[in-house]
């Protein structure tokens, strides 16, 4: 009955992910397979990384999460398992896709898979979903120790990447990115709640492409009518939206866009040290 | 083993969804979530209704379905529960999503959502699918029962919305619309069977955008390939479509295209009264 | 607990591929519905065959795979289901979406599916995967036997389907076609590894639209980003890939396009006959 997550860029077009189900139920016939998506935009590291991190607390403690998004496959890159001291287990490519998931939580084992005795018994070198992540899962959910997939990793040595990160430009300003767009036109960006302070401050204003929005609302109605309005959203960021509306066709904004946020206190009146 | 379904406008281009899984499943491991579907386009609570009603009756009867497309979200309007006499259970909005059903059903008890026991611990204003529908299904789908919810609700306290409906213009004659284009390009009407008499008159006309239909054809190859044949529809109601071929294209037609028909012995032959 | 999957042509925006798995589980509370594809082109029985024949062979041998692509729906077609001397059972309609099957394995029993019993009780002309093909694969999965479905029939008398198939021109030159593009823009074609001799012919030289590949690569890193690889892919057949990009927009070459491969000893170099 364990569940195990599937994030992908695979899409569901062709058959790519049912038969990484149909691996994983013919070798354990009690595990429970969930979409997180398989709309990672194709070999798009970072914005699976940033997905894993969003999703992964909601799921059972005893899942197995597993991330295809590898445009390594068949390549020196290493396929890791990563166990984390309060219980999930992440299997991925070593290509820095679990790096959110590093800097917030503490591994408790990090293995190399390798053991080709829970491959299947012929692997390509173009599909090691099919051939080598369904097969591992289905073992490491059915109790498999990690230990014996292969040899034990420091976790300081698996590759990590850089995620656009929000940065404090001032006491009381924050420049961030709209890190993706959803599919209502929402635009998520990558301004942590933690670092505004809303409650505060009414006269926060943040700016993103031509446009300003005064103040943070709570929810998506908190603005007129196709008006826009800024909130923390579900991943615990930043988010403008529009209310009834898509934000991203409304503003012209997309992906990448820069964001910025002051409010008073702050860059427009008190000037910082020169 | 209690089946759970999933309608909401999400999309499974991001993690939302799967989220929503991983919470059911963190809560009830032996639910088995199923997808209605997660393309209603954005906040088009109307069209979520219609898909609820087509699909529901297909379902076990212990299902409890799940309904979130939710303009609303982390504003005023409620989140209702919703049992049937003869089992189903439905958690939505109260934005109307539910009127067919009590078009058609009769209720056995409706309560107001709000006891928080049942919620994750931390409610966002903006992702109410993922803090409160899926940990409130997963607490039905395990037994809980619905006065532990909340407040009883009169099923006529519930909000209801104007669905389009066809409408019998003369004895003979029934106006109608096309409320959705499925992915063959056929396109679905709103006029019900029942309103037609199509048994015994082969000479029934169905008149849609510049096009006129001869007869209602049995099946999708009663037509020659290429060529449009009006039907009665997987929903029950009236559906045009193109042999081999897709309607929507072939005819210009799109959702909200006014659809009519007559028969013998209706408005062509036999004037109303002035 | 035993596995049930489906491949249509039903996309996932409609509320169908839903209904059927309401249907299935009302049936049989303890299948596992797993989907193959919803995203083969609206009626193209061919596709559909060449993704059974693709997938079915890693999903548990216990496994009913049912099919619907079926532009003959509530026409003169039979409904077949098949078993395999090895186990899986096929439903799907008699419309040669099997050919694939049928050439690569013997079957050990056929019937057609025609016994009322194991339907819906209302049975529309339009939408057999609910009202036949999901009770009756319930009740496959369930234990029914086949016989119970129907009169037997001879393998020889299903229908066949001309598939698109590899051409060996000369000792050392095959012709192709492109019968896939997927998500990564990859072209996935019909020439079989077999028909090549990869391993000892570095020279070979790939053909395809105005682009000349030289040699098999082994992964899709084997090429500088953004340049073109020929390359068994994951079907156990010739695949053109960009790595780290999309053949198909980087080659402008689709489905259906002409693919040429030839090595030493080949047609360049050992004229034929005359």
């Amino acid at each position: 009955m364990r569940v195990i997550s599937l994030l992908t860029d695979f899409g569901t077009q062709d058959e790519y992910v049912g038969v990484i189900k149909g691996v994983i139920l013919a070798r354990n016939p009690t595990a429970v397979v969930v979409d997180i998506s398989h709309a990672v935009p194709p070999q798009d590291v970072p914005a699976a990384a940033v997905m894993l991190k969003a999703a992964f607390p909601y799921f059972p403690q005893t899942a197995v999460h597993v991330v295809v998004v590898d445009p390594g496959v068949g390549g020196r890159r290493s396929i890791v398992a990563l166990a984390l001291k309060d219980g999930p287990i992440f299997l991925a490519p070593d290509n820095g896709v679990l790096t959110p998931i590093l800097m917030d939580a503490r591994p408790k084992e990090v293995v190399r898979v390798e053991n080709p005795a829970f491959f299947l018994d012929r692997v390509s070198r173009t599909f090691h979903g099919r051939d080598i992540f369904a097969p591992v899962a289905a073992a490491v959910a059915g109790g498999v120790p990690l230990g014996r997939l292969g040899a034990p990793m420091a976790p300081t040595d698996l590759v990590r990447i850089e995620l656009a990160a929000a940065r404090q430009d001032q006491a009381h300003a924050v420049s961030g990115t709209v890190v993706g767009v959803d599919r209502f036109g929402n635009l998520v960006t990558n301004i942590d709640a933690a670092l505004l302070d809303p409650a505060t401050h009414p006269d926060l204003q943040v700016r993103i492409g031509a446009h300003r929005i005064q103040g943070l609302g709570t929810t998506y109605e908190a603005a007129a009518p196709q008006r826009a309005v800024a909130l923390i959203g579900s991943r615990g960021t930043l988010e403008i939206a529009v209310n009834r509306g898509n934000a991203a066709e409304t503003l012209s904004v997309g992906k990448g866009a820069a964001v910025r946020v002051d409010w008073p206190g702050g860059a427009a009146d008190t000037p910082t040290d020169p």
